[in-house]
C-alpha cells in the first residue's frame, strides 16, 4: 500500500551561522526513515527552514530531536533579525503528504508538544489545524508581539498563556509553536517585463486577501539579475485552487496588459496532484483519476 | 530506490471461455509480487490480453506460467477468429516500466523464450526490441500467414523457421511470438459529431502510416451507442510523440472541421511520464524535471 508520509517544515531562529543549523540539521537527519529534503539559511532574517519527511513516528522523534539541538544552541535574548519570531524552535508545522489526513497530522503535532514541553521545558502553542482556540489558528495572530513582548505578556494575561506548559516562557529558548498544515506549494511566474507595477498589479489581483483567488497569497517582485518582475506566489490549498488555475488568471491578465509569461518555476517540490489536475484539465479526459496513472496502480497492488 | 518494475501483455488464442481465461490469470496470479493489472476477452477476435506488472523475474516465471496453462488448455486446430494468430499463446511482449531499459527486457524475453522452447515444446518467434532479423522486428511480418500457413512453411522454407527451437510448431498450439517493446498507450479521442468520415479523416492526418506523427497509430470509428465518433490511437512511443502533442493536434483539426471535442479516454495505464510532459508544456515551468515532485524525491530518499 506504501508507506503513510509526512512532512515537517521547522523554523529556526539562527540564519547565520552554519555550524548551529549543520547540527539542527544532523540531528533531524540522525534518524531512521528521515529524509532532509532541503535546508535554506536566511542572513536579514536571521531564520533557517528545514524540510524533511517519513513516516509519522519518525518524523515527530527528528522534530523532537531538531528542536532540542535548537534549544541548546540558540539564545534569543542574543537574537535580532528582521522577521518576527516567539521561539529559538519558532514554528514545527506538521504536513500531511501520503496515507494520511490534516487531523492526523494535529494529533501528532499535539504529541511532539507535549514532549517539547516535558523534555525541553519550552511551552508551546498550537497553530492552525492543531489549534485550540480560533484567535490562534493563524502563525501571526499567536506570533504577535515577538518574544520580547510576550514573555511579559503570558505571565500578566493568563488569555495569553501557552496552550502547553508555561504560563512562563523559556528565558533563552521562548515558546515553540507547533501545529499541522496543507502542503504549501511556492510558485512564481516570471513576466517579459521590467514594470514592476504590472507585477503588483497582477499579484494583487489573483491574491485571497484583494478579493483574488482563496488559498492564494502573492507579492511582485523585481529579479534586479535578470532585468524582469515576478509575481510570487504561494498556493497554500492547492487542492481548493489548483495551479492551474492561477497560471491561466496570470497569463490571461498579462495578455491583457501586452505582457507575455517568460515561464513557471516551483521553489521545493510540488505533490503529483498538481500535475494530475493539470493533466486533467489541459489533456480534457472525460475522468481522471489517479488510478488511470501506471505508478499508482502498481504502488496499490504491488506496494512499490 | 523503488523497485524494478517489468509489466508483460500477453495475447491468448481463447476469447470465449471464461473457464480457460480465468485458468490462465490464475496460473500467472499464482506468482508471488506479480500484480495481474487487467484482463480482456474479444468474442469476434477469440482472444484475450492480460496485462500484469511486477520484478523481472517473478513477470518472467508468471509469463511462462500462463503460457504453459494456454498450452495445455487452447488447441488451435479448434481455433477460429477474426484475429490472425500464431500460437495458443500468441504474442507475449515484456514492457520496460520502472528501472529498465528496452534492451533488458529484451534480454529477459529471450530467456522466457528459451523456457517455453525447452519445458514447453513450443517453438518461439522473438519480434521488436527481441528480433534477431530484420524481417522479424515488426509483429505483422512474424504473424503474416498465421497458423496454418506457418506450418507447412517452416518444414519446407528454412528461412521461415522459428528462432528459438521447432522447425516443427506445435501440433496444438502452435508457436509464440517473444519480444520486448516500449510501453503502448491506448488513447481515444471523442468527437462531438456522428459523421464518421470526420473521424478518419482526423485519423489520417496524424497517424504515422499516412505520413503524420510518428509513433501514432489512428482509426476513425463510430460509438453506435453514443451516436458520436471517435478518434482510437495507440502511441507506441509517447517520449518521443507526446499525448499532449497529438491532443492538440486533434483539437486543431476539429476545430478547423467545425468540430468540438467531448473528451480524451485512456485503456487501461498511462506512466506518470504523460502528466509531467503535459504539465511541463501547459504549465510552462521554465524548467521542468520529475525531482520537482515531491512523490518523486521521496521515493528516492526513503525508498517508498
Amino acid at each position: 500500500m506504501g508507506r503513510v508520509i509526512v512532512e515537517c517544515v521547522p523554523n529556526f531562529s539562527e540564519g547565520r551561522s552554519e555550524s548551529v543549523v549543520g547540527q539542527i540539521v544532523k540531528a533531524i537527519a540522525s534518524v531512521p526513515s528521515v529524509a532532509v529534503l532541503g535546508s535554506t539559511m536566511d542572513v536579514d532574517h536571521h531564520r533557517s527552514v528545514v524540510t524533511f519527511a517519513g513516516t509519522p513516528k519518525s518524523v515527530q522523534e527528528a522534530a523532537l530531536l531538531g528542536v532540542a539541538e535548537a534549544v541548546s544552541l540558540i539564545d534569543l535574548k542574543q537574537h535580532r533579525g528582521v522577521h518576527p519570531r516567539l521561539g529559538a524552535a519558532d514554528v514545527v508545522p506538521f504536513v500531511p503528504v501520503k496515507g494520511i489526513t490534516l487531523r492526523d497530522c494535529a494529533e501528532l503535532a499535539v504529541e511532539v508538544g507535549e514532549r517539547i514541553w516535558r523534555r525541553l521545558g519550552v511551552p508551546v502553542f498550537l497553530y492552525e489545524a492543531a489549534a485550540r482556540r480560533a484567535d490562534r489558528v493563524r502563525l501571526e495572530h499567536v506570533r504577535q508581539g515577538g518574544f520580547e513582548t510576550l514573555v511579559k505578556k503570558v505571565l500578566a494575561d493568563p488569555a495569553s498563556a501557552p496552550d502547553i506548559g508555561g504560563p512562563a516562557l523559556h528565558p533563552s529558548a521562548g515558546a515553540c509553536i507547533v501545529g499541522a498544515r496543507k502542503l504549501l506549494i511556492a510558485y512564481n511566474i516570471n513576466l517579459d517585463s521590467s514594470d514592476i507595477n504590472i507585477a503588483k498589479t497582477i499579484a494583487r489581483s489573483i491574491r485571497a486577501s484583494s478579493g483574488g483567488f482563496p488559498h492564494v497569497k502573492a507579492l511582485g517582485f523585481a529579479l534586479q539579475s535578470r532585468g524582469i518582475v515576478q509575481v510570487s506566489m504561494n498556493l497554500v490549498d492547492f487542492e481548493a485552487t489548483p495551479l492551474h488555475v492561477v497560471q491561466e488568471a496570470v497569463r490571461v491578465q498579462a495578455e491583457n496588459l501586452g505582457i507575455g509569461i517568460l515561464g513557471g518555476e516551483i521553489i521545493g517540490f510540488m505533490p503529483q496532484k498538481v500535475l494530475e489536475q493539470a493533466a486533467a484539465y489541459y489533456l480534457k479526459f472525460e475522468s481522471f483519476d489517479s488510478n488511470m496513472v501506471l505508478e499508482r496502480q502498481l504502488e496499490q497492488r504491488l506496494g512499490d
